[in-house]
């Protein structure tokens, strides 16, 4: 008998804040069927995984609007974008030699229950001593990397630096204040939303001092623990914060731009109106993204791993239970801040095996 | 008998807008006298100048605001800084050797019709074959070295690159533009004020377009000049011109930030809200100041002065007439756009020899 799997379909454009419900929202529930892999056998060049953990991640936003950017958007009426860590359960004729069911693997999956994927769409994960196999799409995946290459290709923090990082205590930003530390920097400051998650900054990742946003005082509070001004600003969250950031620019500070999640549901996003600073401080602000470093990936996975084993470098998830269906207000509450750590929604338990 | 000297001072901070009134205005007439160098001797380390040219420039606008910057701010109740084009009227006995009656110097006099000054503040102006002592102050001197730097450190365009210019019929713009097009720049597009101002740039100075930002259609105009998106962009204006030269960013695009001469004035100054092509098309964006090439002014002073003898480089000047007292008015109307080709004040002819 075929193989029943839900996904969740990108339905409705975010006007411009994505509407969660899954009855007339942003996205919508479908079922579909797929052979299962063993009555039915599935294509050649192709594996049939399970997914367990959905990614989710701030740049989701962006790929439902259709404008120009680093990726083509998600065409309305196809599964949800983003990445998953799954489990392969069957392997056509062209990849046994590659593929075991059983693996694991970081799967380009979309939002769904199963997916047929090809060889490129399943990245095998080797899970380091002490590791786990979501650390394949945060601190050893996508997030990682992205905080190893902003930090030191776009930062590039040198010892007796201050470095800022925002959105600290999500995903990207812990681990790129953590690597501003580990290469010398001699003042890590985090700026994140909640007193918790200031506290898990300083007291468990060893940030120098951590500024919550959301107090009245913020912006004062940011000065005095920025002494010596910002030599390097790791910045995921734009806006205000990137604004307050620039105006404590040092003399040829670095603003390593990776994202501005304060803004993706913003009608009418908001530039930073500290920009005299740019001039007078001789500010390089620059935008990237991390495909750009594709090709020395596997450095930066392996000094990431290795830090990881050292325990020099922490990580933490923020799992996400509900199934599959509750991935959009997951998505919704990323936005709002909810989450210490990389944002996942649990498809299946690890250890739940495949209803086949 | 002493020289009577008449000098503006900065008198009161902007509020935002400069006040050109000389009575009860951001500036004031004052009257001094000097030792004339003949029956009364000037201080032994100075030379004694008359000014001929004021320099005006859109920085000024920021050295009147108490803000961190690049340069002190001047300081109420004394003489407004500023450059000008000069010629020494006397020298003290211990500079003999460095100056003689006559010469043209660029001094650091500032609004003023007579100085005393250090031999770090007159520089001996050198006029190159087809050049005039003014030259000193425009295209080889501040603004021209500005553009240059601008232009090749942080724009760097490549050939096959499409450059545009903001504010490129201003003094430093319209050679940033002339040496993309030197270097060669695939397309150089100005943007400017007026109708005429873009006649000049396309017509006189062989820019590829120009586009007249006060134009209703001026964005789509610009989309239009710049198919391939733009590759360098040198922003003197900032604010809204920014970004809409941030929106048609092409990938890994260098925005050389000069200047925002549309904020200047502003008492809440206005960032870019195109900000996400940062990110998506990861650009550069930097900001400079022409002090820090300081080491490379000599090899910069050679190339601009070769080709301007060779016709390369074409250059306007737009003096005003009415002596010291139209500067302040003349300021108001830079920020206004008034010029086309860089803005000096004629406090003396050249040819009038001074009254000693």
């Amino acid at each position: 008998m075929s193989l029943s799997n839900r996904q969740i379909i990108y339905a409705n454009t975010p006007s411009p804040a994505i509407n969660p419900s899954l009855d007339n929202g942003t996205f919508k529930l479908n079922t579909t069927s797929l052979p299962n892999g063993r009555n039915e056998s599935i294509p050649q060049d192709k594996v049939l995984v399970r997914v367990h953990y959905l990614s989710l991640d701030p740049a989701m936003r962006q790929w439902l609007t259709a404008k120009r950017s680093y990726i083509a958007p998600v065409e309305r009426g196809s599964v949800m974008r983003g990445q998953s860590i799954a489990q392969v359960v069957a392997v056509g004729a062209d990849l046994t030699s590659q593929y075991a069911a059983g693996e694991w693997v970081v799967a380009y999956s979309g939002w769904q229950e199963y997916a047929l994927l090809g060889a490129k769409e399943a990245q095998k994960v080797t899970v380091p001593a002490g590791g786990r196999p979501t650390d394949a799409m945060s601190v050893l995946g996508m997030t990682g990397l992205t905080a190893y290459f902003g930090m030191l290709e776009v930062g590039q923090p040198q010892p007796g630096n201050t470095v800022v990082v925002s959105g600290a205590a999500g995903a990207t930003g812990m681990v790129a204040g953590q690597i501003a530390k580990i290469k010398g920097a001699k003042r890590v400051v985090g700026l994140a939303g909640s007193a918790d998650k200031c506290d898990f900054l300083v007291k468990e990742l060893g940030f120098d001092a951590a500024v919550n946003y959301k107090d009245a005082d913020w912006k004062k509070q940011l000065k005095e623990a920025t002494p010596e001004y910002i030599d390097v600003f790791f910045d995921n969250v734009g806006g205000e914060i990137l604004d307050a950031c620039l105006a404590r620019a040092a003399r040829d500070a670095r603003f390593a731009i990776c994202g501005a999640i304060s803004q993706y549901n913003a009608a009418k996003p908001q530039g930073p109106s500290s920009f005299m600073t740019v001039i007078s401080q001789r500010v390089t602000m620059k935008g990237f993204i991390v495909f750009d470093y594709a090709k020395k990936y596997s450095t930066a996975l392996n000094d990431l791993a290795t830090w990881l084993s050292q325990g020099k470098l922490k990580r933490r998830e923020h799992i996400v239970p509900g199934g599959l269906e509750a991935a959009p207000q997951a998505l919704v509450n990323l936005y709002e801040g909810a989450n210490t750590g990389k944002m996942m929604v649990e498809v299946a338990p690890v250890e739940e095996k495949a209803r086949l």
